[in-house]
């Protein structure tokens, strides 16, 4: 069966966003301090549109991340905008412009109904309201054979890792404090449900650790 | 100036003690998950008097942080035994038995005053009340050029982290979850003081995180 394998990265003190998230703001006060280390590599810039950059140890662990995903699953908060009810006369359209970087269907968890939307490039979002179970459903029948990437945010991640849906987990440690904001483990418990450490990556400005079940 | 290293293992959701700390329990319901990587290596149970064990890549860390070790500054919590006021009738002596693994000056932050307690192979603990500043002065002096070993726990680390007055510090991050417990970054904030990620290693249940200033 198809993997759900969630990418994100974390800071030390174990933030995946920084507090005050906002339309200015889309990960929080000094939540872009997680991500620097992505911001250089030539893998990371081509899958935004962007020539140039570094290759280094990181460049395997973006690559493999983008390998054999046919959907995404993510939060409400991630596709971002505003919260409650959308906004018909003005509709958020996500973060990433007329051409976002996925190219494959798109599941968003979401507490209110909207038709799909579709962008170009092949990706579409679908925005379901019936929970994680249900996403996942829809987003491994769109993915036909491969893999989900679950792709945060926070609370996202959490109910999938508390549920024990979670096969791969690649945590991109940032090294640096965040001090508040969101938190990947808080109402998960202590238990990985099997996840365990397999492969440790060492790269400039941060430590790629890669779970999965053995 | 001699540095003062801090080395400690932390979970994966960033607890450095599991909760409900006692006697029985010392390190927390948990607790003991952290450090499980340790007790197979050779280097730690020679330290504790024990044969055998392992050599893994865990063991150039645990020799580093055992090297030019002239002082040891802990809280009371991980003296340990009861919170308040030192028991004279009955008094706790530490975790360690009659001759503790230090063979050096230890200095006990407590709010609580007590004679120094003179145990076998070299070990004294002096029980400091006026603060971090001040058991660290004494246990630069009593280092004599040798470097100064926070030893933890929490409080301990968060105070020193807070201040700004960690040199060096090795995280032994272990891939399981605690869910609840004591946080090692609670109450330090976003700020790191200089100390940047200098060396990952990749051992056997554990990444173990080396930062200091460059």
């Amino acid at each position: 069966m198809s993997k759900v394998r969630l990418r994100i990265s974390m800071s030390l003190d174990g933030f995946v966003a920084g507090p005050n998230q906002s339309v200015d703001n889309p990960i929080g006060i000094g939540g872009m301090r997680l991500h620097q280390w992505a911001f250089s590599l030539a893998a990371w810039r081509s899958m935004h549109g962007l020539e140039g950059g570094e290759v280094n140890q990181s460049t395997l662990v973006v690559q493999e991340s983008l390998a054999n995903i046919g959907a995404t699953v993510m939060g409400r908060n991630m596709f971002g905008g505003h919260p409650g009810p959308w906004d018909a006369g003005n509709p958020w359209n996500g973060w990433w412009g007329s051409n976002p970087p996925f190219h494959h269907p798109v599941f968003v968890l979401s507490h209110h109904a909207r038709d799909p939307l579709q962008l170009e490039g092949g990706t579409t979002f679908t925005f379901v309201t019936d929970g994680i179970e249900a996403a996942l459903a829809q987003a491994r029948k769109a993915a036909a054979g491969k893999d989900v990437s679950l792709a945060g945010g926070a609370r996202a991640a959490q109910q999938f890792l508390a549920a024990g849906l979670v096969d791969e987990m690649e945590i991109s440690l940032a090294p640096v404090l965040l001090g508040s904001g969101e938190r990947l483990f808080d109402r998960v418990g202590d238990n990985l449900h099997g996840l365990e450490l397999v492969r440790t990556v060492a790269a400039p400005s941060v430590t790629h650790l890669k779970f999965a079940r053995r």
